[in-house]
């Protein structure tokens, strides 16, 4: 078996379930474990291990003569809730193999290497994409943090504290010691026709809270005319907003939906629907957003029942640094795929601050976030390779 | 206060959640301390206490002189989830009150009057509308019984157990030493003008589960013309359902759903929603399912999706006695208004095996299975004045 092969199976039964993906969620159990694997390989390949107020964690590659800010590489450890095992780990095991990489090539740096590993970025525990980096980067208040619940109704400060992480040092993280940030992550997508590619940019994309109230009545007995039903409403915005964004050429999803009291035999009082919508400019996601808002509240208006769109986050395009594309593609080759994803990443959060870019692994199946995600081995040894190319390129000069 | 309001006050603290109505789940604590109370008010009231396998409790008054069948009055003390106070209750208290109305006016029955509290009629806990008068009836299979789930995933068996019910006891009961039936009930819509009706006929009507699958995937980098979204296939039944219901003149509401994995940036790969419906007569009803069978099959084809429906329990139309009809409307005046509902009750399935007839207490809000039900107390001390009549009446001759 590869070096790959090894690595990425000492990790792919960690939260994993018999037919259903994984469920690897911030401050649980099977994160906890992947926290310890973490750490078990920084301090088996020598690296400085630590972890920052965020929970962020740290290896270090921090050889002798090398100074000055870091090259930071890596990803995240958690996934959606049934997800697939690429979207995010790839990218921590591909930095562990680059630099082991890099060691054996006899590549000596000038400037140390780290690898991070951030929290929640998928926000499937506490809804907030990206929360790790959106903290070390001073974008998201820590207070806000703190108070933040799960579906459960425990505060991220509580699912800290239970790992014996304290709360009170969640915040800003000085970003001085970072030279570039490139983070490795599976395809979402079935662009590429190569094993590896370098990203441009990220669509502007958000998730909106779309709170619908009715009247909670009995599903038999209340007359038709007479009834105010969320259902309804909601079912209609799932409706607009598919059909909205395939006109505009965006993407639109309507995958998580809460129902108060949620019994069969009852009209509900309240639904509660996230929108997750993306376009290739801020200006098409804006115009779809205000059109989507009109039609729905007409609706409501129609069935007797109000609407309240909020936003939870929302992040404009993201343009990855040229600079850094440029030098990829000129370490890559010259044939090297540069393409957009309409994905968030960490990597889209810290490009406002440092210089910053992405590289991609081929996606087979294109499917994401699903247990159905790939990448063939081969592909993911391409990418740990292209990876310590590009370290090299940042690191050595 | 009167004597309703008195016993009214003792439950109306019981499972109460500060703002949102009623959660008294079947055999959980707060319909442990309702069970605890009714044993108490028999005891109390020297009437005879017992329960039977299915867990249904029974109060019998058994003065000297009283033979074979008794009459039976009664109704459950369970909830949908965040109900309203009425919906059960109501039937046990004005029984207990009737008994005691009785006996103050001297009146001695020739057979025994009992009152029956059966267990989870809402289904809201294992998903089976009025399970205990089901079981009692030899209409639903114990085997089956025992192995339903809750949200939760614990069976109806451990959850009987946890209170000491032996689940190897449910099953059917002889209804020989049952001469009659009367459930009183909260009004569930504003038909009644007056404090009091008499029940014709319950409507036929059923729960069906609509299982929609797709394939889930990521929700910002996947195509719009790739997707095979479950979503929008269970969008479009809610509001075709509703759609045909009006046409028909009939009632169809979703308000239960599930999704899988709901997560906001994931497409779902599985969304399972609970179709309730409910029409004047069977053939309509069937008309109903069939086309919306139709509609909602050709929409999946059209989204990539499939879908099966299934029926988890239906009930056909529901007759009460004519002659008990009679004799109530001779007792209670020839105004009483006499009317049909939408709703099930243990009253419809025990009405296929004994002579069975509903009283109908006001609804000034029409709204049920919410916290705004509601019901005046003047006019249920009518409904306690109306159940004692007709109680001497079918008691005593």
């Amino acid at each position: 078996m590869s070096a790959f092969t090894d690595l990425w199976h000492e990790i792919s039964d960690i939260g994993g379930t018999a037919k259903d993906g994984y469920v690897r969620l911030a401050w649980t159990p099977p994160e906890w474990e992947l926290r310890t694997w973490f750490e078990a390989e920084a301090r088996y390949r020598d690296l400085e291990f630590e972890v920052d107020g965020n929970t962020t964690m740290w290896a270090t590659w921090n050889p002798a003569g090398a100074t000055g800010p870091a090259v930071v590489t890596g990803s995240h450890l958690d996934s959606v809730p049934h997800g697939g095992a690429y979207d995010g780990p790839l990218g921590i095991v591909s930095a562990f193999l680059a630099i082991e990489l890099l060691r054996a090539r006899g590549v000596t740096p000038v400037r140390p290497v780290r690898i991070a590993a951030f929290a929640e970025e998928e926000g499937s525990r506490f809804g907030v994409a990206c929360l790790g980096s959106r903290l070390m980067t001073g974008t998201f208040d820590p207070e806000r943090a703190r108070a933040l619940t799960d579906a459960a109704g425990v505060t991220l400060a509580e699912a800290m504290a239970g790992y014996d992480f304290d709360p009170a040092r969640l915040g800003p993280v000085p970003l001085t010691g970072i030279a570039a940030f490139v983070e490795l992550h599976v395809e979402q997508g079935r662009a590429l026709t190569v094993p590896v590619g370098v990203g441009s940019s990220i669509w502007p994309h958000g998730r909106w809270r779309m709170d619908f109230t009715g009247e909670g009545n009995h599903a038999g007995t209340t007359l038709m005319g007479d009834r105010r039903d969320p259902m309804l409403t909601y079912a209609f915005a799932v409706l607009a907003a598919n059909k909205d964004a395939r006109t505009h050429g965006a993407h639109a999803t309507v995958g998580r939906v809460a129902v108060h009291p949620n019994a069969t035999n009852a009209i509900p009082s309240r639904v509660t629907g996230w929108l997750d919508a993306r376009a290739a400019t801020t200006a098409m996601l804006d115009e779809l957003l205000a059109g989507l808002g009109t039609k729905i509240a007409t609706r409501a208006a129609k069935d007797g029942t109000t609407v309240t769109i909020t936003a939870e986050s929302t992040t404009g395009e993201v343009g990855f640094s040229d600079r850094l594309i440029d030098r990829c593609v000129t370490v890559l080759g010259e044939k090297t795929p540069v393409l957009p994803t309409g994905a968030g990443h960490d990597a889209g959060v810290l490009s406002g601050f440092v210089p910053t870019v992405m590289l991609f692994v081929r996606n087979p199946t294109g499917v994401s976030h699903a247990p159905g995600e790939r990448a063939d081995d081969e592909d993911c040894e391409a990418g740990v390779e292209a990876l310590a190319d590009v370290l090299a390129e940042l690191a050595c000069r």
